[in-house]
């Protein structure tokens, strides 16, 4: 675990990045525009990249027009009111719908996540309104791929986090969250430490990497100025985690399923 | 909206934040410890502050051995394994239990924050295992009182978020939340926004206040190096909010009560 910063977080967001299309090579497309901002990632940095220009550069964009809906997308876009193709590719997407109502389905994307439309997204796509993105095929390869550009590049062993904006149950507005990480053990645990009084903590685990994806949010931004790329100094985390799929609370532990 | 930091953010943590004890002032504290760190707030930055140091503050601790727990608290602790007394301070402090099972109780604080134990927390509170605190009363009205005790010591408008570290559904690991803000819209709107393509985006609103909180609970860890108070430079927020109410989803929004 790297302490050494503790106390001080810096957080740049790349300017100017390029436009990503299918097969660009994203890992060397961040690596050159770390060059061009003048960043130079350290061992213990966080490289933070938002899920839209992965799933661009990995080919995981859809258009519309080519989705034959089924009948049990018919039968749901019939009852949430939305576009049948759409409910097609979310059920495609998805191992179960978790919740549904005029407007809105919350679904269990088959990684596991639980999120609006299992992350098929309109938004900052190219094309027209007739183009969809979905999540990347395997999140924690894709931040391996670009962990070890940036390793060779740089000389650095950087964590990597590939983060989504999610909605969530009970609180307004969305937040950024991990859904892929490389380097980086997506939580942290006090359990066994003792707090400033000597009370031994039982229960406290931090998802610092669903906390490092909200930092990043901050910059990252949803409209035309968005900046997919956030470099992160300072932050402590441990370096042995198995994947994103740590954050996923198993479904016999999770009360709102 | 403030945008002229927009691509760089920064984060310290005072170090050295002293012990707080009921009755202290809290914003002279925060104000003096700025000093001692030679930290000087400016227009636009963020005081985040962790609700324990509020609590204390505001004498919001109770010790286990004053409390007389009632006949609805004894059932559910009996179902919970939980100690009746503390059942009985999260029963007084919520207005609904949300979820429950074997050591867990989730419950609809009266603020509207659904949160494990409705706050009652026994970590980092001195004394001894029987004592635990409370949620502060108005955690905006602590904010704004902070927010005071900067403004006039420094000359300086600022943001500042009472924070919180709250368990999710779905996803492992807590992570930092506001539950009172001054000077600070908790959420920030992007609707009616074009992205980078012409798209409107119809539905992004990001929780940037939690964001906020999260990003601080990286510095402010749990355990016995516990910084408390964080203040965080180049954020983008809105200043129009009517208080951390705003991120609580209305009941009949929420699919998950």
């Amino acid at each position: 675990m790297n302490r050494a910063h503790a106390a001080m977080l810096q957080l740049w967001a790349v300017e100017g990045f390029p436009e990503i299309r299918g097969g660009n090579n994203l890992g060397r497309t961040i690596v050159e525009s770390f060059t061009a901002n003048q960043f130079v990632p350290a061992d213990g940095d966080v490289v933070v990249v938002a899920q839209k220009v992965v799933s661009k550069a990995e080919n995981r964009v859809v258009n519309l027009a080519t989705v034959r809906p089924g009948a049990s997308a018919e039968a749901l876009a019939a009852e949430t009111g939305k576009d049948p193709r759409e409910v097609e590719l979310i059920l495609q997407e998805s191992v179960a719908v978790n919740r549904h109502r005029r407007g809105l389905i919350i679904a269990e994307h088959r990684l596991g996540f639980i999120c609006a439309n299992a992350g098929v997204d309109h938004s900052n796509v190219a094309g027209s309104d007739e183009m969809v993105s979905l999540l990347p095929e395997d999140p924690d390869a894709s931040a391996h791929r670009i962990r070890d550009a940036v390793a060779a590049a740089f000389d650095s062993q950087v964590g990597v986090i590939i983060s989504d904006s999610h909605g969530r149950p009970h609180r307004n507005g969305a937040v950024g969250v991990a859904i892929g990480v490389a380097g980086i053990a997506p939580l942290l645990s006090y359990v066994g430490l003792a707090d400033r009084y000597g009370y031994l903590l039982r229960r406290t685990v931090e998802a610092v990497a669903d906390e490092l994806a909200g930092a990043a949010g901050l910059l990252q931004g949803q409209a035309d100025e968005g900046r997919p790329v956030v470099l992160i100094r300072g932050a402590r985390f441990a370096t042995d985690g198995v994947g994103a799929a740590e954050l996923v609370r198993p479904m016999e532990e999770d009360l709102y399923r």
